[in-house]
């Protein structure tokens, strides 16, 4: 405990507020150009924030963060988080959902694929080498707490170019389905 | 994903009762003799039951795990975990506490020393080299989910010699107070 000190976070388990954080960020609509299969009507629609608490980028140390990914759907896509591999393939990462519904998209670089289903107290591992991606079906926030190896890094590019292979749409009967990348 | 397949673990955020677990162990106050002041009056209390989805115990790898720690006494010492330092020095943990009241102890091999306290929502970082033991101050379970990197190891030898810089008695307010070290 010599090169940092101990620390605690009070988290509202409901609402995922945290008392603390060193890294916050907001994802508005026209920071994800392209994501969608539609162009969003404006700019400014909030999909998601980000809180995290920091810790050095080393070895065995572990990041802990919030996302709150707010409901809603651009032209039938639900919103969704931009999504990333971790740049350090050996990286897995827990989402401990606290509230709300949604889809956990997973994919590896040699194509394989999965799926799960975000619900309050389902805790999701992503195993090291899938890129991971949030997506909000339900009608109020999904509030996912994370947990990933410090020394993960992130490569949000390779899924700007390429996407995840489904993208989660409200289908005919009102409900969230998966439909294979364009 | 190749090594292994992504996992859903649904967790009761309210008792702590994982849907699935592949290790899983009690401890009664016969497998702690030695670690309170006092004699138990009988080797058959539950102290705390622990339950562990397993992973590889590689590095970037994370361990999700619950403890449920019950409430109680032993001659007004509050019922508490082992405690162990991680074998592997860098490795942290965090605990995000669930439910219930109580205290998270941690020392460092070269005297450093911190106390935390756990109250629902509460997420306490420990951080590398930090040994750590959690203790039940509330007359409900103490419920913590937490997340440490499965190549951390564990020496629970050292804190079964050693002891903890501190000891959590019931004091004559009925409060919880720490007390130095016999």
């Amino acid at each position: 405990m010599s090169i940092q000190r101990p620390f605690a976070t009070q988290i509202d388990l409901r609402t995922g507020l945290m008392s603390a954080y060193e890294r916050h960020f907001l994802r508005h609509s026209g920071d994800m150009a392209g994501y969608y299969r539609a162009e969003p009507q404006a700019d400014d629609l909030l999909i998601y924030e980000y809180f995290e608490r920091e810790v050095p980028a080393e070895q065995g140390e572990i990041v802990q963060n919030i996302t709150i990914l707010h409901p809603g759907t651009i032209d039938g896509e639900y919103y969704m988080t931009k999504g990333h591999y971790h740049a350090n393939g050996c990286c897995s990462e827990v989402y401990l959902c606290l509230r709300g519904r949604g889809t956990l998209l997973m994919q590896t670089r040699d194509g394989e694929t999965d799926a799960q289903e975000y619900r309050p107290g389902a805790s999701i591992y992503v195993p090291p080498g899938g890129a991971h991606r949030s997506v909000n079906t339900g009608d109020e926030p999904l509030v996912l707490f994370a947990l990933y190896p410090a020394d993960s890094g992130h490569d949000y590019g390779s899924i700007a170019e390429e996407g995840f292979w489904a993208r989660v749409i409200r289908g005919a009967d009102g409900q969230p389905t998966l439909v294979p990348r364009d």
